[in-house]
Parts: C-alpha cells; structure tokens; sequence
C-alpha cells in the first residue's frame, strides 16, 4: 500500500478526524510548494540574468523556508495551540500569494516560475480551506 | 574580532539601516529560543512523567520550528515583501507568547521549562518590537 | 497537468539531465519521511506510555530535521559541492535507517510506527542509489 | 541571568555531563553560521554582478540549511543515535569547510563574504572537536 499523507495523519491517536482532510491536502499542498520553490530560486538563479531575478529569488526562499515550518507544524495532528496554527496558515498563504505573483510575471519565459507559480497558488488555497475549518476558540489544556 | 549578527547584516549592499538594530535583536531572539525549544522538548520528554508534558513538548517544537524560518527570513537584510515579514512576525510572536505561557506551569519544577519561557518571552518582545518598526506599505517591485 | 518534483527539476537551466530520475525519487522521499516522521513523534507522544516511546520520538525528529535539510539542498539541481551532497545523503540514509529499525519495534503496536518504518525504509534504498549515481570527484568551480 | 546555550544544556535531565562544553561551542557555531550565510546568500545576490556569486549563493544556502539541522539535532541532548549524529558532524564541517574556501575568494571584496568565511571556519573548527568527542560506538537501547 502506498503511503499517503492522510494514511499517516489516522494513524495519529491524537488527532481529531474532522478537518483530516483538509489538514492532509494542506500539508502535500505545502510540501509539493516546498520543493518547486526551491528548484525555483536555484533555477532564477543560474538565468542568464539573475540581476532581474533578485526578487523572485528572495520570495522563493522565504516562501520555502515557512512552508517547511507549516508541514511540520501541521504535521502534528494532535490538539496545537490554534492561534499560533491559525496565524502560521495566513503567513503561509500571504508567503504562497505574493510567490505566485511574483513568478507569474517570469512564467511566460521561465518554466520553473510557470510550475512555482501553480504550486504557490494550490498551496494559497490549500491554506486558506484549511483555515476556514480551524476553529477560533482556543481550548483549555 | 567576534562575529555578531549586527555586523553581518551592515554587510549586506540591500539592508536598509533603519531598523537594522531592532532586526539584530531578533534575530538574535529566534536564535536563541530556537535553541531552548529544542532543548526544553527533549527535556521535558526524559522528565519521570513524560505524559504530564505533552502539550509544553508540541508548544516547544512548534515553536523551534517557526523560529528557525524566521531567522532563516529575517536574515535576509534586502527588502523582503513586508506583508509576508509582519505576518511571520505575527506568528512568532504568537507561538513564543503560548509557549512561555505554557512553560510557565513548569517552571518551578522543571529549570529547562523555566529557561525556556524566559528565552520565549525575550523572543515574544523581539518581535513585536521589530513589528512596530516594520512598515505596513508594500514597496513596489 | 499535475506538478512533480521530475516536471520542477526539468525545468532548472542548471541541472543535468544524468541523474534526475534518481533525484527525483530521493527528494520525493524524503519529503514523504519528513511528513510521516513529524507524524509519528507526535503520535508516540500521545500513546498510553510515552516513556516507553522516547527513543522514538527522538529518532523521528531527528530524521525528521535531516530529511527537510535533504530536501532543500537536493531541490537545488544546479551542479552543487559534490562532497557535501555525498555526506548529506549518507546522512540521511543512515538517520533513515536507525529510524526505520526503532520504528520497526512497536510497528505491530502502532500503526504510525508502522507507516513510519516504512517511509524511513524507502528513503533509505532511494538515498543508496542516488549516492551509487552521485560522482566522486569534485568539479572545478 | 542570561540564557546561553550551556544553561539550556545544562538543565536537560537527560543529558551526559561529559561532552557538555564541546556541544555547547558546536551548536553555537551553527547558530552563527546559520544566520551569517543566510545573511551572505542574500547579500550575494544583490551584488552587483550575482552571476558572478551563483556558487558563493548556493553554496551559503546548503550550508545555512545542514547547521540548521544541526542545531536542533544537537540541542536534543539526551542520548542520540550517535552514527546519525557522528554523519551529521561531518558533513556540517565538510559544508562549512567548502562554503569557507568558496567565500574567502570574495572575501577581500564583500566585507559579507569575509564574515560568512570567518563563521564557517569556526563552526568547522567546532563540529570536529566536537567529533572526536562523540564516541564510535552505540548505546543498546
């Protein structure tokens, strides 16, 4: 059996089955952004004119840095804090939504920024469902 | 001479000296509770009665992790894109303000609880400190 | 058409064309080890006795930081220094290897460990054979 | 009192007194490392020729990425699985050591890449005190 995200998420005696689904989408959304983010920076990088690319670079980095924070943080599927789970899902959906833009306007003629831009904005939305199923109040331990 | 993160980031050509002094406290924050997050939850794990410590664990990791992006992000002196920062900003303060409170309960028994909460405190003010210095308009790239 | 790591990697300018087969199934799997260790660390966690499940949790996270350091320096497919990217995989492939064989103790108790041992297994055959295609020598910078 | 790194140490229950201030000067030395070659990568690339820094970049970021792995494998101070933690140890120094030689090519002109040379070095100096120190063979666990 191959293994996927949400096989490993039930398996987590902690974890409340409600937004799994989500919560496994959100997580393979990150990690897939993760990884064309940074082919996307070290591709920017080795263009024939990287001096035009400095932003695009800049964006990819930190969009890869916190998405590796999301999918690890997210990962833990027991009870979190939600407000911190909350306001690290808006970071990494503003982080994916200002990536996106940014490599569309290269994704004519770099297919890296074309790929980036598509998993940016898969992993916006991704974030954003998942938000809208975490709730606001915050539980007592 | 000793190496400080000060002095590494009035190297770089994109910094902007403005707030760079408030940058270097944070940074210099997240590094630090960085390193007693990691070491509070290994800690708290080899404590008698592990299952006590559980959520303090997740609360130290979820913490590490967040505050490795954001020295990771914040490292990068050249104007990053602001709305992307101050959320990041926002999360981790969030996270270093629920784990010190977290470490708190502990922190008369458990002196790596106590260390901890303090680290996280100091991080939880770097932060809100850069954030008021941290320009809510968006530069145009 | 669905993103994967091989569409990301044909698309970096820099990279050659030799060993991204094999590339792409190591980054793959180390990010689905990265996932299922993340995973499996808070699951032990929230067993009955978790003081039976330290070395796990320990092991899981420790893969876990390298797994996610793996994938961020082989995501870059530009010619990188060969030497560092040997000892990373050997690395990962021996942090993968001790994971899998803990897991494998309580993998027909947990079904996390289970799922877990099985990702750490895969990881390590694709770390193997990406060393086996990685060259020895060092280019000339 | 301020935090540093041997306090944190100190105060893990799990933790064996003998290696304790080897372990406190590695995980230092990658905090440095980690936060001056993000710090290099970005001021790299803001040169005003970046094409003539791509390896100096990726080199930076491969090597801010190893120590911050390392940094949290190392601040779990109870008992590792010490052929994960010896392989890590050596290929941190092996990626410090080749981000310091890349660096101290441009070190006489970006006073950043002097700085990043200066950190690497002297993480590399730590991780291989801190080898010999960590013994070859297992503990049964």
């Amino acid at each position: 059996m191959t293994i996927t995200t949400r096989t490993a998420l039930d398996s987590n005696p902690a974890a409340s089955p409600e937004a799994l689904t989500a919560l496994a989408k959100c997580i393979d959304a990150c990690l897939r952004c993760l990884q064309t983010c940074c082919n996307c920076a070290d591709s920017c990088l080795h263009e024939e004119h990287p001096e035009q690319m400095r932003f695009c670079i800049r964006t990819d980095l930190d969009c890869a840095d916190i998405c590796a924070a999301t999918v690890q943080v997210l990962s833990r599927a027991s009870r979190p804090n939600l407000e911190t789970v909350r306001a690290l899902l808006e970071t990494c959906r503003i982080a994916c939504h200002y990536c996106s833009l940014e490599c569309l306007k290269h994704s004519q003629v770099h297919d890296h920024c074309r790929i980036c831009a598509e998993a940016c904005q898969a992993c916006e939305v991704a974030c954003a469902a998942l938000l809208r199923q975490t709730p606001l109040d915050q539980e007592i331990h």
